[in-house]
């Protein structure tokens, strides 16, 4: 099938070469002239033949605001919009009904895979009605990693970005359980093989899986991670996941406490910790630590 | 070589039947004679050659300590006890220096696998002397899975049972984290396909690991979980890796967020929210509900 | 000087008590005609002289936006309308712009006080411009409590309500503080008095509060909370606290928690709990707790 | 009466003087002669009538063991020491055991009130026995506040000791949430008088308080806190709240939550940060922060 691809950056310029070889039409358009295969959405829009289906595969709030915006002044009835990007899933509804009144279908599709997608392929997980879907079927199916995985029909428009989202929530508090795991083993003075404790859980154990074994090759390349700074930024899908389980009432405290952790290796001084010191100072004379 | 096994239970048995599968000889004792290969701890002494390894696979605790007691009457300089049970790594000191007081060896050694070790093998953590640890080492081969992975020396005595409670403990977050971000989706309308998302996962995703195939399975058991009742117990190993990290002031707060939340599971009803509905009563008139 | 008061529930009718008290003159609107002055906003409006000031004190979200929406017809350039409602401290710059367009001053005010405001004064904090503040003075100081305190211009539109919502999500770990203490203390056999513990903390300890206060009284009504369900309700001011901090990269990890505990008080049965019980029993054959 | 005193440290000092000026007499001993009554322990057991009370007042753990000993030594049947220092409530058992073997009495005392005590009094949670709690009675009537409140009999042995534990682990979850909160008003630009803020809390407010003035106090010696760093040391007893939780199977997530911000406070850089950074750089090539 014939693809408009929006964005061409780190993710989408290995997803346009991994469509590529399973044999599809891609036209790449992105404000890098360099990346890019047409110049204009309207160049790239006018190559394809209907029903069009153009992937958006670029930053999210205002840049797929736009995207979107111009899409639906530049499709047809019967065209299909997908929002690969890393949209917030409140956002899909309105992309959907703005495109609808339009008659262009939307699909909202989130993506998984990082650096090593090219090779093993994507993880999909896409919302929308299904006669949208069928239309981007052979891309999805191009994407997906082999095998019978990978991919799914999450449920209806903004389903797909949810998913998405809930992934990466849990993967910030995986994460965040390794990390806690290998600081309190570095920190005892009887555990001897930090580095070999965590190779050997790679197999027999219920805490194997993919993230150790990307902890095994980071540790692999600097034993105790001294060239790193505890130092660790966030993407809006955790502070977002945080924010569904509120609207939803739903308890997430692991979760939420890898977030925070987050937001506190980023602080030079802590000012909640200031007050704590301060009250500590007032009743009972402690000490405080004063700046040099 | 041969080894005596104390304990031959749902781990124990098991593994007396791995270890005998590499063409060891296993001579087994439990309380329970109709598992035994001999009917006392000193008939097992009695039919090993020195140096005699006894491995120890009793519960934590009492148990472990009498075995341990027992043993120390028994053999002799230059026999070693192994420690496989789940005890405490505050325990394997204590259990070093009163048998090398006898000139008996000790190893601890922690052992994860479950009802697949048999099959696939049990990762195995130990911590002792390189001295002590060659004698095992044998066994130690023929209870670990294939492969390169799968058994660590983990470092001094204490290192192994300390090594295998953080992986515990590591355990409880990725477990909460699967069950934070599954209660998360199966709260909201727009998702549809819980646990086909799930499936999904277990390939070209950052969170794919062993536990998330087993929820996987879990769900093509009972989609939604509606047998099972919400209450999750929790053993020692939780509980001390908490604790050891209060004693070095690391912060776990995913780790303990998962403990506290199977303590909260157990609970009819919480007492801490009934003073919560108290006070809120009190300041605000707001309604509380009362118990019929 | 004369206010308008939209809005007579518990809280705005001990409100308009209190002005009322102190020499001022209050013309009350309410849906509910029996708690009413007026029979609609416009005769409120007519009423006052100019410059006017119009304190709402309705739901928050809906029902004040209208009320603002329709103020903003009947009202003059150069009068006042006040939000003294919960409202989202996000809704109020929203509120302000749309009064600004037709020259009306916008002040919002977090009131806190519950059922003791009539008597003991209200705690005020409110935003805006200092000209339209100046216009509300004299209501402000008829609220508010007697003495140095209570009282606070906190900033620009907006600080008033945010300043209100962070009281309220320190009010919820507190809250908690209390609650968590108290259980462990009730959980212990050596404890045989908590009752008389919290009693003896009113003074000379370092945790004496009015809440503390009220939880004794709690306790002299039902020493055991017996009769209470553990069951809490959230209002919206503890979520947009996590919210807020969200956003600003804040970590929150007592108040979050304490949110947390609330939710999961209300769930009659723990989704994510079935998934660990679930998962325990996949890996080692646990066993599970079936429902009836 | 007259009361021997051990330890006559910032607070035994204090005691001392306010024991005095309710009219008994005290005899303190110090290791350092410069505050010291007396040259020894034998010197002040000398100087004491039967039935003798000793109070002992020094670090806890080895010292308060070693003068427990000592004192077992000295003290006759019928005596009764007090330990009113920071022991772990678990010591207390033991103490009384080897004192009851001698027919000593023993009574356990928390202790709180800080620098404000001798002016204040002291809050007191005291277990033991009933006869031997009546020997220290006005020692206790002395020390504690003028009025109702301030003093407490808890329970058995240990009870003491456990309140003092519970309520300090209450006052770490209480300052965390003044400190949450303080932060994000700090954070947020609408927001232009912080201190000020906190100052209005005092009266008519759910969360006024003792420590809530200490705020105050502490911005009003440094508006933004800007001479300090956040930096927070914790005594034992918070820890200790959490492992008693831990063995009653108690969730504290706030309480815990604020022992932790504590521990994360002092290190310089997070160990499990620098995980969380080397795993984001692993599977999705994002940047690490190196060191310099």
């Amino acid at each position: 099938m014939e693809l408009g691809l929006v964005g061409l950056g780190k993710m989408g310029g290995n997803m346009r070469e991994r469509i590529r070889r399973a044999g599809h039409t891609v036209i790449g358009y992105d404000r890098n002239a360099d990346l890019a295969d047409v110049h204009s959405l309207e160049e790239l829009v006018g190559k394809l033949s209907a029903p069009r289906v153009v992937w958006v595969m670029v930053p999210a709030g205002e840049a797929t605001q736009a995207t979107v915006d111009r899409l639906g002044e530049l499709l047809e009835p019967g065209d299909v919009v997908v929002d690969g990007g890393n949209s917030r899933w409140t956002d899909d509804e309105k992309h959907a009904e703005e495109l609808a009144a339009k008659g262009i279908g939307f699909v909202d599709c989130g993506v998984s895979g990082g650096v090593h997608g090219l090779a093993n392929g994507y993880a999909l997980m896409y919302g929308g009605d299904e006669e949208n879907v069928a239309k981007v079927r052979p891309v999805l199916d191009a994407l997906k990693p082999e095998g019978d995985f990978g991919s799914v029909h999450a449920g209806k428009v903004g389903a797909g970005h949810f998913s998405k989202m809930v992934h990466n929530g849990i993967e910030y508090a995986m994460m965040q359980a390794y990390a806690e795991g290998w600081e309190l083993l570095e920190k005892v003075d009887s555990v001897e093989n930090v580095r070999e404790i965590f190779r050997s859980w790679q197999e027999g154990t219920v805490i194997r899986s993919w993230l150790l074994d990307l902890a095994v090759n980071a540790l692999d390349d600097d034993e105790h991670l001294d060239g790193l700074r505890g130092y660790a930024q966030d993407s809006g899908e955790g502070r977002w996941t945080v924010e569904a389980a509120i609207d939803n009432a739903v308890p997430l405290p692991a979760i939420t406490a890898s977030l925070f952790a987050r937001f506190a290796s980023r602080q030079d001084d802590s000012p909640q910790m200031k007050m704590i010191a301060a009250l500590r100072n007032q009743f009972g004379g402690h000490a405080v630590e004063k700046k040099p």
